[in-house]
């Protein structure tokens, strides 16, 4: 039975009504300038069909990432890909984090495939640490998603661990989901992308909604090289993925695109230490995020989710997310004013509920 | 091993210079003229996630077809829906007609599927008849997918042949792909939509693509009235299908659609009647096609594609359709004046080679 099961919803929802949705994980810097111009000037092409392999917009991918162009895939919205993976290592064992990202878990339900889940707990705050590296080798998945840094956690996984994995495990076929991963401050650190090419069991997944704010627009792809995966990667799902239109904008997003997102790490870095400290302050449990969100505890009985609704203020209750419960929330980190507007909205709840 | 597999793909290919693409089938009258406007309206939206069940475009659809809008679902292309009906059907055994679209065949062997052919003769016009309907009896499949009118050969299959076996082979799922139904004169009389609400073992396949000319879109979508069948359409593949740019320029296109679907039906008929009349004059072997495109056999030894490329003129060789060979060709019947064009240059081709 599907059930819709992430945030950036809340246009689609009834209900009360929402001025601040926090629920999904944008950048606050907004969409690059050069997008909507881009848009436009690809209108005279709707009457042609894409480029199914997306040539022009793989080598401006791989001028920003550093990566040969044949080792990039470009899909409607990294989503697009997840799907497609399990079906390109057809294997029918696979394993996952608790909590993490849900679509791994549809994409492999939907292939068919056992999941075994590998419970990260609070008291190390959700870290995937060496003992992950022995849960896998004695597993012996054919797949395993990794999400770097983890939503709804905004923890990061060490380059190290990854390299293990890789070389512990060459059976296994790793996806490295670096969808959050250029919010960070030190992403060229944590980046799996050093493993390309010595490495043929793995795959790194990115994104342009996040980064870039175009989620409306579906742009995702991914980073392998391994040749017969890239060609899977074609076979095993619809032609022409990627619309002139979402080409065109991606082309245009990456122009420039090495100082915006470097300037969008800093402002997220700074706005989020803030945010952490306050809820803190607040008496919320904080599990410190190297990313464009904040993953926290609630210590009281009322549902945060609900409270900050009346306030017009949607966030992400993670109780949906395997390995979490009610008391757990994702919230997005934006822009300064929102970011007041959420501080000063549970500063208010807090006050009240403390009085009652 | 991928191959990339359709027309439409001149101006990513290396070689002789393209002037004329005539292998794809698109409306020679081009994009309704609401939807530019429509794309640049939905710029301002790109900063949001899509509604992810399409639901304004779903009520226009609804209007358009005359079904109700909680049996539509919308993907991109309709090829992502293609893709996603095994996975819902979940059944290893399917059946497709020789020749026909590919799509269907990756789709199941992506899946997993067993295909069995039934191949259609050309003695017969290649035409589905009451055989096949037994043939299905015996065979037993989970899924057949029936493209009406096929492609490449523009024939119909009659309306009574489909609900005989909606009838007769209640265990299997009919995906009826109606993509190019609407550029025949007669389509009401040969859409499968009578049987939606008293059968659940059909899901009906259309597409923005061709009628509203914006392949550079990608935006397809299903009719179906078993509902746990819609509710897995969602869970086989990725959320959000449909970008906020593709929902408005479909909602756009279906803006006085109906006078716009019947000209373009007036006006194809007239052309593909003269197309027809002068192959078969040039000595060419016509099977009478019912839609936007001629399907032929070629008497002759040169390759018509090879030549008609020294023309400038892109047309489809159907030697990659199980069933034919080189002598056939897929041609889609456009604008007078590219039919002009085209049927000039043919007529020289036969005229030095029967000189030679």
């Amino acid at each position: 039975m599907y059930q819709y099961s992430h945030g950036g919803n809340a246009a689609f929802e009834s209900g009360q009504e929402i001025k601040l949705d926090l629920s999904a994980n944008i950048n606050p810097l907004g969409l690059p300038d050069k997008v909507s111009a881009a848009i436009v000037s690809q209108i005279p092409n709707l009457t042609s069909y894409p480029d199914n392999s997306s040539g022009a917009l793989r080598d401006a991918i791989s001028e920003f990432e550093n990566v040969d162009s044949r080792w990039i895939f470009c899909g409607n919205g990294a989503s697009d890909i997840i799907f497609r993976i399990p079906r390109v290592v057809q294997g029918k064992k696979a394993m996952l984090t608790a909590p993490t990202f849900s679509d791994y878990e549809r994409a492999l339900q939907s292939y068919g495939a056992d999941i075994a889940y590998y419970t990260l707990v609070a008291d190390n705050s959700f870290t995937i640490t060496d003992e992950f590296i022995s849960a896998v080798e004695r597993e012996k998945p054919n797949l395993v998603y990794i999400c770097n840094p983890n939503n709804p956690t905004g923890r990061l996984t060490d380059a190290s661990i990854i390299g293990e994995l890789l070389v512990r495990c060459p059976e296994t076929v790793f996806a490295i989901d670096e969808c959050f991963l250029d919010f960070t401050m030190e992403a060229s650190m944590h980046t799996s992308k050093r493993f390309l090419g010595q490495h043929q069991n793995i795959i790194i997944l990115k994104a342009f909604t996040k980064m870039f704010t175009m989620p409306g627009i579906r742009l995702g792809y991914s980073l392998c090289s391994n040749e017969s995966f890239n060609d899977n990667l074609y076979f095993h799902g619809p032609d022409w993925p990627v619309s002139n239109l979402a080409q065109g904008a991606g082309i245009a997003a990456l122009e420039g695109a090495d100082e915006f997102v470097k300037r969008t790490a800093s402002y997220v870095a700074i706005e989020r230490e803030q945010v952490e400290r306050s809820l803190i302050e607040y008496g919320f449990r904080i599990f410190e995020s190297s990313t464009n969100y904040v993953f926290l505890q609630s210590p009281f009985e009322f549902d945060l989710q609900e409270e900050l609704n009346k306030h017009g203020i949607r966030i992400r209750s993670c109780n949906n997310y395997h390995g979490l419960d009610n008391s757990y929330f994702r919230i997005a980190v934006t822009t300064k004013e929102n970011n007041a507007t959420l501080l000063s909205a549970i500063e208010t709840i807090t006050a009240q509920k403390r009085f009652i």
